[in-house]
């Protein structure tokens, strides 16, 4: 593909064409558990014994969760995929197998997919995921990214969002609301700042889910529950606290927000807790875990990545998700993003 | 949802209605090598120590490969599910666990969910599919419907599309053609025609791919190459050519057609065959086999299927897919639906 020129389409390369170039650029050689990829009716894996599989999907639509002004296709590729790695960090278990479900306009330009490819193959490589399959298809108008992602685990060490008990810590890795500051500046056309807030940017188009974390947490048995924070610590620990059956103290002073963010948000007038809070797409893992185990958690973290996580509050036997701050206990009102709300 | 107006919209329903709706009537209850569905990061199957697992994805696109016209929610529904169904059958495997994703406007009425939720769940219980997950967003325009679908299969079962051999009969189930046939009634409006015309109307909007064939099929170790027909059986032949090798001659008189179709093709001025060999959608079997066993095939497909199937052909040393008919031997062009062919 080195040799086309920019300005030639989807349409110049056919499906066959299209699916070819996929594959050949993310995965060239796959792994001998693999014993058919993409050109067949169906992709051919061998199963592994004594581990269960983890199987996670997720939709990208443009106009929706991304637009071209706010994601470059290289941006577009790599986070097609990292929010389903993110997925499966949740679980503690290992990424695997993608397949990538494609539907785009005939008249999109071929350099597109190539930064497209680019951006997911660099993230795949990282992860040591293998593209084995997938569909590529016509859309009238928006572009839609649908990625299915296989992964595995021990059975004993798949996290579940259900296992909380009332009394544990609860905690987070990375910063929080990063994203949405990101967000903020690209939907706002802050040009000049962009430059300046470029982790806030990378937090937005690029996340890299923490799933070494994820993963070790799961083997040593340290995360009673856990879930990835796509829409907002508010809403997601809602879903551990429902499928639990516990409620849970968040305190305010707690909540990892990075200096860039505090930066921006002083700067734009805005309240850098809102965006940690309910700003959703950070990919970073929320879980609880026994009191006992703080010392092992913070230096674990501290091993595998550059922040250690941060406790950020408690579960309750009382219902309901608060936030303490100076000013006293509250109800969080739930936010995050909610589909066809409206 | 039996007591939600007709008029309400997904908005009414929000994301966690639309998703607990969707799993509650597709698949209430869980096979227990399903640890977890719907409701966590990811899905957790247990998996089958011996088999080899088959994973499949197809997306359907409206204004692409539907439109409200031509296709009603049931149908579509069904269709999103056969399409897969179809390309497990294809390789000889069991279907088992599917993950859908939906894009769909939110002013879509509650009860088009309704219908196409129907529709799923109808060809899930006669395959024996379970729904564990997937994903469902707003789509600003155009319904997207992506269906991913696990099977599995013992490992010298397993029917690729390389296998084929000089010499080797070439097979198709059921008539072809009809899916074809029904869409073109349903694209011209031929209203006082589509009652005549049931049979063709099914095979475009609910075809039922022959799961049990490709399974024997495969068990008995009777095909060596097998394709499900989605393309159109030229296109959909050449890539079994092309995989293993051989070229192919496809004896005109037998392609199987039936009444009905040509009925309606003599009354609307159309060449039958052309549907059968161009017009795709057909999701049944193209499959190649030793004519030592050609006795076994015969009574097998005539015990599985009220039509039993039909050879069509030869595979050749002679590249190329050619066309025996009357007036001789010809390349057959090759047809069939090319995405981005412009």
């Amino acid at each position: 593909m080195e040799t086309t020129s920019k300005t030639e389409t989807l349409k110049d390369l056919g499906e066959v064409g299209i699916i070819g170039f996929i594959q050949r650029e993310v995965s060239p050689k796959l792994p001998s558990y693999i014993r058919k990829g993409i050109g067949d009716d169906c992709a051919v894996l061998e199963t592994v014994g004594d581990r269960v599989l983890l199987v996670t999907t997720d939709t990208l639509i443009q106009g929706i969760h991304f637009t071209v002004k706010t994601l470059s296709p290289e941006a577009l590729g790599w986070k097609a995929l990292a929010v389903n790695v993110s997925d499966i960090a949740a679980m503690g278990g290992t990424p695997r197998t993608a397949f990538l479900s494609m539907g785009i306009r005939p008249e999109t330009q071929i350099s597109f997919m190539e930064s497209f490819v680019a951006g997911f193959k660099a993230l795949a490589r990282k992860t040591n995921v293998v593209l084995a399959g997938g569909d590529t298809v016509e859309s009238p108008s928006s572009a839609v990214i649908t990625v299915t992602l296989l992964g595995d685990c021990k059975p004993e060490n798949v996290v579940y969002r259900s296992g909380a008990m009332v009394g544990d810590d609860l905690w987070v890795t990375g910063p929080l609301g990063n994203a949405a500051g990101g967000l903020f500046l690209l939907q706002n056309k802050r040009v000049a700042l962009i430059s300046r807030y470029e982790s806030l940017i990378r937090a937005h188009q690029k996340p890299m889910p923490p799933l070494e974390v994820g993963k070790e947490l799961g083997e040593r048995s340290l995360a009673h529950a856990m879930i990835d924070i796509s829409d907002g610590i508010a809403k997601d620990l809602g879903h551990i606290c429902e499928q639990s059956g516990v409620g849970a103290v968040l305190e305010g002073a707690s909540i990892p927000v990075s200096h860039d963010l505090m930066d921006l948000a002083a700067e734009a007038g805005k309240n850098p807790l809102e965006w940690a809070l309910h700003g959703g797409e950070d990919y970073e893992l929320l879980f609880t875990a026994s009191p006992a185990d703080r010392e092992k958690i913070l230096s674990l973290t501290a091993k595998l990545s550059k922040i250690p996580a941060t406790r950020i509050g408690t579960t309750s036997e009382q219902q309901g998700i608060w936030l303490e701050t100076q000013k006293g206990k509250e109800p969080i009102r739930s936010g995050g993003y909610l589909h066809f709300s409206g």
